[in-house]
């Protein structure tokens, strides 16, 4: 195999062979093809696309790459979530306990921040202690024992996937159906998972952001799934906004914990029932959709799901007593709100301009190297369609950097734009495919 | 700058400003870009193309990022020729010293082989010795009494086109028009030269494979030149079998010094002389095309053009007795041949597989630090139209390596396609653009 001509191969729009996907993806893998071939692949695969069978192979090559887990052992369904990835999303940290306290076995590998977006590991890991780098075996006795645990990919989980995810994230080739499809699946098949939920964003804080793509993303992730004879559905939700209140680490977290203490945003509570029904009703058929939301209320309701956020972040080593003190938790230096410019109702939100504008408070990452403020993030105090009056605050912003905290605040009304009649409010679920 | 953005921007099709362009090659120059973000640029590049404007700003950066010679105290016209590449490609080993016999000034520099195609470079470092690395300074004198010098790029001339050049050459972005037109654009203006004749190569074994795309090329290159007051034509050349028998590097450098002993192919020495005559009427407008050819066979006949070609490897550090004993050079271990597998009329050359067999054999580099076999490479006995009886050889192969000389051989007639009516052959110079 010369990696020269399977790239041209791709650039020239052509399928590549399942072996020449194999290869190439296991040579570079192992270190013998250099990142700016790989790179050069990733782009020709960016702009030409891929097709069904491409993916498969793809996705194949990145999960026999590892190890792949067996749950078979554990007394009951074993699920995941995945998201697409958004701004605000921190529906995992709060399904994660509310269905492993409901039995289901959640075996959740998640990520870290991605472009604009935020990853479940940076929000956890704003707890201190809590540790996302379990030993694989101690992980998989947790959610056998637990019914949860929250880790982050390890080396011996797709570790292709891992290598070429990173150099993604820098070359701009990570909205791509097929690069996407390939990632996400070959790391939930690897779970050793029986049922999985894929909450695919749309809007223009998602990777993919009209319904159309999101669409075909879907459908994309759903047949990889089936083909491993894995039961998925996927829900295309709404990120023309923000989900929820809080954007950043620890703002995030305490939305999460507000949320299984009943007091959570009614947006992100939707979302997260509705992703979590996907995948009660797959363990129990005869399940209702009612029952299914029913269910989950009721493990906030009495407490249950909270107290399993806590022994999760317990045995993962992080300081449970956090959770149950919010306001303990260290303040940013610097704060600032952005008001509304005038009168009217909110139109339109710059969600992908506030994930960026997150990341230079310092809530994330701009290269690989660089370490996460958890006390920096923000709080969007409108939605889409309330009737705001000239002055008041949309946004409030917290950075322990002023300067980046003055320019974002600089940027001020052009993350918004208000109208002078009632526009139109997207829906929150757009569709569910199966 | 954000590197991401500009990339993200070219892979939409979107043009780069000029301050981008200059911005993220000046920056990758200094090596503050990683080669897998600047590669996945070039695929973006190369699958997306450049505007006419974009392609003036690269040039103009590669050219400006390093020195631009000056030949003005050089008595005589100063020019160069130069190819787009392709397999079997010596000309420049002829012409350079024909025409400086001949009282041109040649400051050629040139490159090593680039994808499937063969290098100038490398050719001439067949002969034990050769330097092409010389001092800018001592290779300006050189030209300046000696006519001519031949060397490679330099760091100090166009150090931004040499980086991106390497990266190209292993990441299958080489076939780009204004990539192309860029990278050789911005060298040959930095020789300092006031004329220029350019060899497009078109058809199967040649980076622009249609007359449509290399008449673009042609196009592109000769309006670079122009606009920086240099006299440019260029001829499109046939690249649908190899030029002359032999491809390799030590074989094209024997091949070469029969031509200039005047016992060449003929398509080798007719594509070498038009080509000649046109940097000779470029200098003297009153010369007619057939004294300017009558002028170069004659340094071919008297014998100047090869004692000039062995004074230039003299100076250069190689042994001139090499190439007066031809047959004493080290021959490969092994050999080959492939045979017409029935008879009929040759009708096709996979000319660019030949290319890449030639690699597979040691004549060339998969990638940046493989080292080259100079003993290794082949000969082609037919021409397209030329009437086999089956079992003939149509091509002998050597190399080094057992393993990649029977891969070669293995491949036998899928290089090949004969007919049992004479095929069309394909004119040596199709078209003259000025």
């Amino acid at each position: 195999m010369i990696p020269y001509q399977i790239i041209e191969k791709k650039s020239q729009g052509l399928p590549l062979t399942d072996s020449e996907i194999n290869e190439f993806i296991m040579t570079y893998t192992k270190g013998t093809i250099p990142d700016y071939q790989m790179s050069a692949l990733l782009m020709a695969i960016f702009i030409k696309g891929m097709t069904t069978e491409e993916t498969l192979s793809l996705t194949k090559v990145m999960l026999e790459s590892g190890e792949r887990m067996d749950f078979s052992s554990a007394p009951g369904f074993v699920a995941d979530k995945h998201s697409t990835g958004g701004v605000g999303d921190k529906v995992s940290i709060l399904l994660a306990p509310i269905l492993a306290v409901l039995g289901i076995h959640i075996p959740m590998i998640s990520g870290r921040g991605l472009g604009h977006s935020g990853g479940t590991l940076d929000k956890l890991e704003s707890i201190p202690g809590f540790n996302v780098n379990l030993e694989l075996n101690d992980w998989q006795q947790m959610v056998i024992k637990e019914h949860v645990g929250l880790i982050g990919q390890t080396g011996n989980i797709c570790p292709a996937d891992k290598k070429i995810y990173a150099l993604r994230d820098v070359t701009a080739t990570v909205r791509s159906i097929p690069l996407i499809s390939a990632s996400i699946m070959s790391k939930k098949i690897a779970e050793g998972i029986q049922g999985l939920v894929l909450d695919v964003k749309t809007g223009n804080g998602a990777f993919m952001q009209t319904p159309d793509d999101s669409r075909a993303l879907a459908n994309s992730l759903v047949s990889i799934g089936k083909g491993y004879g894995i039961k998925t559905t996927a829900l295309i939700t709404d990120m023309n906004q923000p989900l929820g209140s809080a954007i950043g680490n620890w703002f995030e977290m305490e939305e999460s914990v507000r949320g299984l203490q009943g007091d959570g945003p009614a947006d992100l509570m939707d979302v997260t029932y509705a992703l979590g029904a996907e995948i009660l009703k797959m363990s129990n058929p005869d399940l209702s959709q009612k029952a299914a939301i029913d269910l989950q209320a009721k493990t906030v309701a009495d407490g249950s799901a909270f107290e399993k956020l806590k022994r999760i972040t317990e045995l993962q080593g992080g300081d449970p007593g956090v959770l149950d003190n919010l306001s303990n938790y260290p303040k940013a230096k610097y704060s600032g709100a952005i008001q509304a410019h005038e009168s009217g109702y909110l139109a339109q939100v710059d969600t992908m301009a506030l994930g960026f504008a997150g990341i230079q408070l310092g809530a994330g990452r701009r290269k690989i190297t660089d370490t996460i403020d958890y006390s920096s993030g923000m709080y969007i105090h409108s939605r889409i369609g309330d009737n705001l009056n000239r002055g008041d605050d949309i946004l409030t912003v917290y950075s322990n950097d002023e300067k980046s905290l003055n320019e974002v605040l600089a940027l001020g009304e052009e993350f918004f734009s208000i109208e002078q009649s009632p526009s139109e409010i997207p829906p929150l679920i757009l569709e569910r495919i199966e």
